[in-house]
């Protein structure tokens, strides 16, 4: 039976559940012009129903109960915008149970218990919509899963988090130190007043897993991706960098080789002229290299209401024309238990590393730490020495080439030992073509 | 009746076959993976079937009768590359005609005679796959269809003409004549032997006529757009407009008001800083904003076999998954026959404008230009004048306001017939925030 409207509940009413109610009704001409039938906001539910939230609702359709959403039987979509991790999945598990499709943003969610979630859609018939979880506004979901289907996904560099990115822009900017930057973050409300997830790269790593699940087919593996935050970055280090050519950025990387990909979130040397270097501020970006499609970069706004909402809405329309034609998913529900693809340790990384050591001004410094670099099949690419202090620690920034994780880090060890070094070796991640 | 495999008859095996054929045949393993069942390349029709592509086809698959791929009643999807308007729209339309989907790279034949395809597959019950016909292997048809589907667009700022901006960039970069750079963009295939339809804003244009329909639900009004092309810019006026913080750029505009939409392609002078202007060569960018998502940014490569190639073939899976799951088109064919927006005649277009006049060094020259400017309700953001040459012209560049077309034009007019002024008037548009 084909009805008139598509019907859709809404549970959470915060920021994306705003942007996600003004969309669905600010544009509901246009968007019934573009897709030739109504879709019908029935329920919203929030625990706090009393505020005003400055949008004007249809009378009646707010309730404190999110059951009467889960089990209402004329509701076709239910739209999950609480967040976290409980009772978010009970909700999304009872709808899916249900018959019921659903949109979430909610990457923390799939990152972790995604495979559990999208086998039970499978098996229900019922589509998860979830553009919204990685990238705000940016359709990056659609863009992979549907856009770039015919590519084997080479590389993917992700700035898929607007706090950290406006964190480094501001200290780049500056020269200001990490928590200026942070506490500045925090009064425009990019940043939460427990900033862990997003500075510590916990919520990169969240996305990243998403997209690598869509880009290589292997399981959620939240747990086994990389994750180092930009809290140590320091504005000497920024200002080595852009010295080198570089800018810092926190980015999401996934790799693929024949046999395994490598996932990994850490602050990032990029060569200063390449584009992805240019996302400044909140703004978010996905450089994708794919073997067909060659260098791609898709940019946006990664949070706030209404880029959200825009990804919500259209999520569920893809859903909603897909029950109006009867045809079920057209784009599979994830599979991912087939790959044959393994997720590299960290130790097996090969990349280039920037140092900064802080050596003792005395001569054979630059010798001796060379020494243990070479003793650990790492070869320096360039090195800058300056700010002669006599006697006192002068910072020595090395540049290599490619060089594995795993010696890097045994290197390091060793060199942080040596009375000639004052402090812990500073190191940062390099990608791209600096020369 | 579910077959096991969806039919494909591709026609034209010129660069953009050879990649459709590469990605279809290389990549089957992953496309199979990914959407659960094969796609066959069924017949490939060309003119030359005997010239080494170096590609590896299977046996007996090419033909040099297109008519054998319109009448195969196995054949579900027709994939036309052969360009122009003749015969290509009589294959598309007895492909429409026979049942047939249809995949098509060919923006000059929807931008002139869209209306008619789309009319006769919306009567027939087909689809028209035409990712590759705007941004080689950038999704921005699924972006602007599907992931933007929630949003009013406000603009659209492309650079979708990857010929003149090679050319524009070499300028810039070199600060060498149109010719030079036209003749080494000759020299290593970007511009063809005829570059009429790229450097002159033709193909531009074309692909405008495209965006435009989709974003505004309008009738494909090439006729319509405004056209002016790069062969009139000189390292002169991309050096003056450096200095005034500007680079010069081959742009597609469409800028929607209330009850009338703006579409123009002309060179246009863009703040530096913005990420557009950092659209180096050969890539392609398209920046859209809309009322829900704000400011976003897709880039990638405007051409090539392998980009188009992932588009063509990103098509075919759509329209294969809806083959295979019955259900008929998902996002409905282009309908444009509602719509109550207008198309803005030039004339009425405002915008900033750079001048550079051919003055002679005599006293009174500024004043005398400034006077008709003000006549014209044209008021003066910014004047460069230098080069001072005792008798002879000088350049002088005036930067404006936001001006209306129509009064510039009567200026200039006015200008050019002064005494002291030696040559015609050179101006170029400019858009966004310069200051």
């Amino acid at each position: 039976m084909k009805r008139d409207t598509v019907e859709v509940g809404i549970i959470g009413l915060g920021t994306v559940g705003k942007g996600t109610v003004k969309v669905l009704l600010g544009n509901r001409d246009i968007l019934r012009e573009r897709i030739g039938f109504d879709m019908n906001l029935r329920k919203i539910a929030d625990l706090d129903i009393i505020k005003d939230r400055g949008i004007e609702l249809p009378h009646g359709i707010l309730t404190t109960n999110a059951e009467e959403i889960l089990h209402d039987p004329d509701i076709d979509i239910v739209v999950e915008l609480i967040g976290g991790i409980h009772p978010a999945k009970e909700y999304v598990l009872t709808a899916v149970r249900n018959g019921k499709h659903v949109v979430t943003a909610n990457k923390a969610l799939l990152a972790v218990e995604g495979t559990e979630i999208f086998g039970e859609a499978e098996r229900e018939g019922v589509e998860i919509g979830f553009e919204a979880s990685v990238g705000g506004g940016i359709p990056i979901i659609k863009i992979l899963r549907e856009g770039l289907v015919a590519n084997r996904i080479l590389n993917i560099y992700g700035i898929i988090n607007g706090t950290s990115n406006y964190i480094l822009s501001r200290m780049t900017e500056e020269g200001i130190e990490f928590t200026d930057a942070l506490k500045e973050a925090q009064r425009l409300g990019y940043a939460e007043a427990d900033p862990t997830f997003d500075i510590e790269g916990i919520d990169s790593a969240h996305k990243l897993t998403i997209l690598a699940s869509l880009a290589y087919n292997i399981p959620f593996a939240y747990s086994e991706v990389y994750k180092e935050g930009i809290s140590k970055i320091t504005p000497q280090d920024i200002e080595f960098a852009l010295e080198l050519g570089y800018k810092i950025k926190l980015l999401a990387i996934a790799k693929a080789g024949n046999s395994a990909v490598e996932l990994r979130v850490h602050p990032t040397m990029v060569p200063k002229d390449n584009l992805i270097s240019k996302v400044e501020s909140v703004f978010n970006a996905i450089y994708v290299e794919g073997d067909a499609v060659g260098e791609a970069l898709f940019y946006g706004k990664g949070a706030g209401d209404m880029p959200t909402g825009s990804a919500i809405v259209s999520d569920i329309v893809d859903i909603a024309r897909n029950i109006r034609r009867n045809s079920g998913r057209r784009a599979p529900v994830l599979k991912t238990q087939s790959s044959p693809l393994r997720i590299k340790g960290m130790e097996e990384v090969v990349c280039m590393y920037y140092f900064r050591f802080s050596a003792m001004d005395s001569p054979g410094v630059l010798s001796k730490i060379a020494g243990i670099l070479g003793d650990n099949n790492i070869s320096i690419a360039s090195v800058i020495q300056k700010g002669r202090r006599v006697g006192g620690a002068v910072p020595l920034v090395v540049l290599t080439h490619m060089a594995k994780e795993r010696n890097v880090m045994e290197a390091i060890k060793s060199i942080d030992t040596l009375p000639i070094v004052a402090e812990k070796t500073h190191f940062i991640r390099v990608e791209g073509k600096g020369e």
